[in-house]
C-alpha cells in the first residue's frame, strides 16, 4: 500500500468525537510499542529503497497530523521543528521538497530521543486541540480518521521493514524472543468453492471509513468461479519448487522470467536452505519452515507462476470481494501477535480470508469507474500510484485488526517480495 | 503489440483457401516492398532494445512460417539453415534459446542477400504446399492465417523501428523522400459525444479473425461516459507545454514523474525546439509540426498527465470497444502511405478511431475472463506479456489495413513511446 | 588508503616494548574518544560505499587484534563471539567469507554497546599479554605495532566517513560544536621554489615503522624541478571555478571531464552557495569557506584540472619526497584539534607538507623496483591495491601526527573526494 | 592506444616529401584493402563500447587529413560534407560537439559507398595538394606524418574490432576464409635472461617519428632485471586455469577479482569450450587452441595474476625498453598476414619482443619528466588519457610493421581486453 492514506470520498456515519480520539491516542501508544523492541540503531538503518528506518516512520506518521491536522486546524500552532518538513514529508509534492526516498537512513538525527520528544509534543497538542474540539467538524474529524489509518498502514510497514533489514544482518537478529515452537499440523487438502457470477456491487459504501481508492461503488459482471478454502501453504510451494518451478521458462510471465534469471530467485524471499533443510527467517529469527502455513514473501511473478504450474489462476480482486461477502473480518491480524502465518484453522468453508498473508489477485490496481482524486495534498496520492501495481486483497499477521476490511485495496509492484504477500487460487466455474 | 502473434482459440469462418493464399503473398510483398527503400546497413543496425533491425523483421517472419507452419506441415521440409533458429526466434521458449532482444542489431551475418534468399526459399516452400493444401487442414489454415497477422505486426514495427534509427542520425536521413507539403488546416474545436452505460459484450466472437488476447467474448458493466470527437492535436500538446505540463509534479503518476525528471522529457519523443519553432522527425525526414495533426510517440504517463491538465481522463479499452460499434474500420493507415497522422477529416461525429495513432487507454493489459492459454509454442505468449501493461486501442498511421478491428488489443509499457501513440481524452457523462 | 595495514619487511629498530604498549592503549583510548561525541546512530549508519560506520571502524580495529595478535599468540584464547569474522573482516580472503563492504551499514547488531564489550575483552586480553610478553619475540612486536598504525588510519577514516554521512543529512549536523571563528588571514603569494635533480633514494629504510609499500628503499632519478611553497587555497580555487574552469573540456583528463558531465560536479565537494556566498561542511558543521585555507575534498581529476589551468603540474611522488628532505613533520594534524585546513603559517620556505590536506602527485601507486608481497593474510593486500590509483602525499588536518612521514604513500581512486585531498603545485625548472 | 595520435614534439629528420607522399596512399590503400573482405553490414555494426564500426574508422581517418591538413593547407578548400565533423570527430574538443562515441553505430549514413566517395575526394584533393608542395613546409610534412601514423593504429583497431563483432555473432564468421592449418610445434621451455641495471635513458630522440607521449627522451633507473625469453603461451595459460587460477582471489588485484567475479570471467575474451576442448574465435572464424602460440585477450587483471600465480611479476615498459635495445623490430605483424598469434620461432636469446601479441607491463600511464602538452587540438589528447591505464611495448599480429618501434607506448584500461593483449614475465636479477 506504499504507505498511502486514501481519503474517504464519501461521507459516512462517523463514529463519535470521543471513540475517534480514543482510536487516534490507542494507535499511536501502539505504534510506540511496536518500536519499543528495538535500539537506537535499529530504528535509524534503512533495509532497502523500499523500505524505511522504523525512526522515519516515527517521525512521518507525526508529521501527517502536525501537517494535516494541527496546522490547519490549530490557528497559532507552532511546529516543532521546520526543518522536520524536509526530513519526514514523504512523497506529497504539494508539501514541497523532501529527503529523497532512497536516502532515509541517512537521517541518523533526529534522533530516536527527538523523535520521541516529537511525538510527545504532537500528541499533547492534539489532545488540546480535542479538548474544545466540536463533533460537528466534519473536516477535522474526517483528517484525524485519516491519520488513524495512515498510521495503522506504517505500524505494519514498521514490521515488514525491521524484519527486511533483520533479514540481512549475518546474525539474523530476533525482532522479539522467545517464539513458542508451533504445534505442526497436517496439511488438510486443498478444496475448491464455488460462487455465482452476476452483476455484483463492489467497492466501499456508507458505513465504516474507507480509503478513496474502494471508492465508488460500482457494478461489476463475474462469471461464476471458484476460489480454493485456504491460502496456498510452504509445503505445496516446495513442491512447485522440487518440480522445477523456478526454472522453468513457460511457467512464468516474461517479466517475471526476466527476474528471475536477473536475481537468481530460486525459492521465497526469506527462504534459506541451511544443511538440507529449509528454514525462513521471520520475526522471531530464523526458523523451521511450517509446510502447513501459508507461503509469504512472494512476489505477484512468482504467485502467478505458481497458480499456473497448479492449473489454476488467481482470483480478481472483485471474484474475492464477492467471496468475502459475509465472512467475518476476523484471523491472525497484528493482535493476535503471532507476527508470523499460521496455518489455517479447523476445516470448514472459506479459511485465511483476512490475516498470515495478503493475497495476490490478477487485477491491475486501476480506479473505480467514476473515480475522481481530490483536490490538495491529501488527495494528491490518489491517482499518483495507479498503474503498474497489482491488487492484495485480505490482511495479513502484522496488519491491525481495525484495518481490515472486505473493500481493502492494497497494491504493490510486481516483483516485490518483503510484504507478507502469498496467494490463493481460483478457478473457471 | 510487441509482435506477438496470438492464436484464435476459437473456430471461426475462415476466407476460403485461395483467399488466403492470397493475402499471405500479399503480405511477404508488402514486407520487402517497405524495406526496399532502406540500404543493406539500415536494415541491419538495432535502434534501442526495443526495437528490431529491419533484416531481423523480414528473417524472423520468414522463420515464423518455416517453424509453424513448413516444419509441422511439409513431412520432408529441409531447412534452410539450422542456425537461423537461434537467430531469428524472438522469445519462444518452446523454441529453445536464442539470440537475446538487445543484441538482434550484431547480426551482420547472414546478410542481408541471404536473408533475401532465405525469403525466397521459404515463399517457394509456401508455393509448393498451397499447391496441394486442402481447404479442410483447419489447422494448416488457421496457422497460416496467425502467420499473415504476424507479419502485418511486424510491417507497423519495421517502420516505428526505421524511424527510431533515423531519428538518431545527425543527419536526420528520410525513409521516404519529397512529402507534398501538407495543407495546413485549422484545428477545429474538440467535442465531447455521450454514450451510455449499462451491460454490454466486449471482445471477439465468430467471424473474421483475431488474437487470443481478444477473447472470449465476454460482458462487461459501463456507466455512461463521453469521448472527445477526434484525437488531441499537436496544438493541444503545445498548450499543456506552455502551461508548465512537464514541470508540474502534481499532474504526473508517480512513475511517471520519476521517468520525467531522470530522462528530461519535455516534449514527446521525435520533436525538437530548432531555432524557436518546433519540428518533428518523421518517416519524411524532419518537418514542421502541424497544430491540427494528432500528437504521437507519448507514453501512457504523458497522456496520462495531458487527461488530467485537461481535466478530463483516459478511456477504458472496454469504453472504446462500445464506442467503435458501428464505425467503419477506416482511417489514415498504412496504405494511405501518408507514413505519418493527419488532422482529423471534415467535422462530424466520432473521427479518428482507426488510423493515425494509436490511442492510450487506462485499461491495464490483463486476461479476460475465462481466457486460457493455448499449449505449445504458438501459445506460449498468450499470458506472457499480461503484466505491467497499458492497452492501446484503434490503429495508426502505419497499421495495414487489414489488420485493425474494433477487438484488437495492443499493448506497451507505460514509458514506451517510440510507436505512434496518441490519445482520446473521456470524460463522465 | 583504503585502510590497509601494509607490514614493514624489513627489520627496524622498535620501541621497546614499554613504550609500544603504551601507544598501543593509548591509540585504542583515542579511538573511542573520537567516537564519544557520536550518537548510537551515528555511529551505525554507512554514508556510501566507500565510508563506513564508526561502529564498523571500532569493531574492525578490535578484530583486526584479535585476529592477527590474540590468537596467534596467546595460546587458549577464547574468540568473543564466532560470527564477528564475518562482520568485521574487511578484506582479507585469506580469513574467509565477509559482508560485503556496501553493506556494513545494515550491522545494526552487534549494538554500540556491544561493540564497546568486544573493545573492553580484547583490551583486556591484550594487556594480559603484554604482562608476559618478552621484548624479543619480534613477531608479536611487529604485528602489534602494525595493529597501532591500521587504527590509526582508521581514526582518520573514521573522522572522513562521519563528515561524509552528515554532509548529506538536511540538519548538517556538527561533529563537533562551537568552533571559535578563525581569525582571517590575507592570502599570501605562491610561490615556487627550485630543487635539484640527480639520482636521489626514495622509500623507507631503517628506523622506525613504515608499510612495505614503502619499501625497498630505491634510487630514482629526478630532473630540477620546482614545487610551489603551500598548498593551493579556496580563494585561488574559487578563481578557477569563475574562470569555467568546470565547464571548459580542455582543461580535463578524458575520464575527468566524463565525471564531471555526469556527476554535475561545479565545486569541491562539500561546498553549497548559499544567498550568494560560498559555505562548506565541516566537522564543525556548515561554514563560510576561508579563502586563505587550502582548498580540500577534490578529486584527482580536479586538482590535474586546476594544475593545467594555472599552467603548472602535479608533482610526482619522488619529488614530493625529495623536497620533504628535512623537512619537520610538524602541521595541522589531528592533535592540534582543528579538524579543518588552515591557512599556511607565517611565510616562509616550504609550509605545509604535513597536515591541512593529503596532497594529490601525478604519480601512479605502484609498486617500488623489488618489492614482493608477504605471506599471509597481513600480506594479502601488499599488492591488491596496486592498480588505478594515485598516489598521496604528507598527511591532513585528521591525521594522528604519530602517523605522518615523509615516505609514506596514501592512494584513492582519481575519481575520490571524500577524504581531506588537497594539492601543491609543480612545475620545470 | 585508443587511436590517440600524438605530435611528435621535437624536430627529427623526416623522409624526403616523395617518400611521405609514398607512404601516405600507401597506407590509404591499404585501409581500403582491410576493409575489403567486409560487408556493408559488417562495416556499419559497433560491436561494443570500446569498438568503433569499420565504416567509421573509413571515414574518421578521411576526416583527420580533411581537418588538419587540407582544411589548414589548401586556401580555397572546400569541405565534402559540413556535417560529417560531427559524424567523424573522435573525441577532439577542439572540433566541437560529436557524435557520443557508444553510439557511433547508429550511423546507417552516411552509406559505405558514400564514405568511400569522401576517402576518394579527400585523397584526390591531397594528390592536388602534394603536387605543388614544398618540401620545406615542416608543419606540413609533420601533420601528414601523424596523419599517416593515426591512419595504422586504426588499421590495427578495425581488425580487432572486427574480430569483437564476428566473436558475437552466433554463427561465428570469419573475416578471412581457408586459414592452412598451422604447423604444430612443440612448446619449448621458458628460459629467464638477465639485463643489467643502472641509468639509462628512455623515450625518442631523434630519428623516425613517434608519438609525443615517448618524449623526451629522459634518464631512469634500472635496477637488474630478468625477462622470459618468449611471450607466455595458452598451454601454460591452460595450466593456470586448471591449477583454479580464476577461482583464487588472493592471487589478484582486488580490482581484478571484483571484475572477475561480477563478468564470471573464467578463460580469455574469445575462447569457449565445446565438447571439452577449447577453441577460440579468431580473425579465421573458430579455431582449435594452439597450446605453443601465445596467449591474447587477456586483461592486465589477469596478466597480473598470472604473474603471480607463476611466482613473476609483469616487467616495468622501461625494463622492456632497455632490453629492446638492439634487438630487430621484426615479428609476426600484420604484413605478414597471419592475423593471430604464433608460436616463437627457432629457440635462440629473446623472442617475439614484436608482433604476435601487445605486452603489458606494470607501468601505469603516465607523462613522462619535462613533457608538456601542444597547443591546439592536434595536442589535446596529449595528456587527456594519462590516468589509469597501463602500457603495452611491443606490437601485435595486426599492427603494422611501419608503426612498431622500441619506444612506442601503447595503453589500455587494466580491464580490457579486445585487443590482442598478452604477456611476457620479469623476475628479480
Amino acid at each position: 500500500m506504499s504507505a498511502s492514506a486514501l481519503s474517504s470520498p464519501e461521507p459516512h456515519a462517523r463514529p463519535p468525537l470521543a471513540s475517534l480520539v480514543d482510536d487516534l491516542f490507542a494507535v499511536r501508544r501502539q505504534t510506540l510499542a511496536l518500536a519499543s523492541h528495538l535500539g537506537p540503531e535499529d530504528q535509524a538503518v534503512q533495509a532497502n529503497e523500499d523500505a524505511s528506518p522504523t525512526k522515519w516512520h516515527l517521525a512521518h506518521t507525526t508529521w501527517f497530523f502536525e501537517t494535516f491536522v494541527l496546522q490547519p486546524f490549530v490557528p497559532a500552532y507552532r511546529i516543532f521543528d521546520e526543518r522536520f518538513n524536509f526530513c519526514f514529508n514523504s512523497y506529497y509534492d504539494h508539501q514541497g521538497p523532501r529527503q529523497p526516498r532512497a536516502l532515509r537512513g541517512l537521517l541518523t538525527r533526529p534522533t530516536a530521543p527527538e523523535v520521541l520528544a516529537y511525538r510527545a509534543y504532537v500528541d499533547e497538542q492534539l489532545h488540546t486541540l480535542f479538548a474544545s474540539a466540536r463533533s460537528e467538524d466534519s473536516d477535522l474529524l474526517r483528517t484525524v480518521e485519516i491519520g488513524v489509518n495512515h498510521e495503522e498502514q506504517h505500524q505494519e510497514l514498521l514490521l515488514t521493514d525491521i524484519l527486511a533489514l533483520f533479514a540481512q544482518n549475518p546474525l539474523r537478529p530476533a525482532y522479539r524472543e522467545s517464539a513458542k515452537p508451533s504445534v505442526r499440523q497436517d496439511l488438510d487438502d486443498m478444496v475448491f468453492l464455488s460462487f455465482e457470477g452476476g452483476l455484483r456491487f463492489a467497492g466501499h459504501e456508507g458505513h465504516g471509513f474507507a480509503f478513496d481508492n474502494e471508492s465508488p461503488q460500482h457494478q461489476t459482471f463475474l462469471r461464476p468461479f471458484k476460489l480454493s478454502n485456504r491460502l496456498v501453504a510452504n509445503g505445496e510451494w516446495m513442491e512447485f519448487m522440487a518440480d522445477g518451478g523456478y526454472l522453468t521458462p513457460t511457467l512464468w510471465l516474461a517479466d517475471g522470467w526476466a527476474k528471475v534469471t536477473k536475481e537468481g530467485w530460486r525459492a521465497p524471499l526469506y527462504w534459506e536452505q541451511n544443511q538440507n533443510h529449509w528454514e525462513e527467517m521471520t520475526l522471531w529469527g530464523l526458523q523451521t519452515i511450517d509446510p502447513a502455513a501459508p507461503v509469504a514473501h512472494v512476489s505477484y511473478y512468482e504467485a502467478d507462476a505458481f497458480a499456473r504450474w497448479a492449473g489454476k489462476r488467481l482470483p480478481t480482486e472483485f471474484e474475492w470481494e464477492a467471496a468475502a461477502e459475509g465472512v467475518a473480518v476476523a484471523g491472525n491480524m497484528l493482535e493476535h501477535d503471532a507476527l508470523r502465518p499460521l496455518p489455517a484453522g479447523p476445516r470448514g468453508a472459506l479459511r485465511q480470508m483476512f490475516g498470515d498473508a495478503w493475497q495476490w489477485t490478477q487485477s491491475a490496481y486501476s480506479p473505480y469507474p467514476g473515480y475522481r482524486p481530490q483536490p490538495g495534498a491529501i488527495g494528491e496520492y490518489n491517482g499518483k500510484f495507479m498503474c503498474s501495481q497489482q491488487v492484495l486483497r485480505g490482511s495479513s499477521c502484522v496488519t491491525p485488526k481495525r484495518h481490515a476490511r472486505k473493500t481493502y485495496r492494497n497494491f504493490f509492484y510486481p516483483h516485490q517480495r518483503w510484504q507478507f504477500s502469498g496467494l490463493r487460487l481460483a478457478d473457471e466455474a
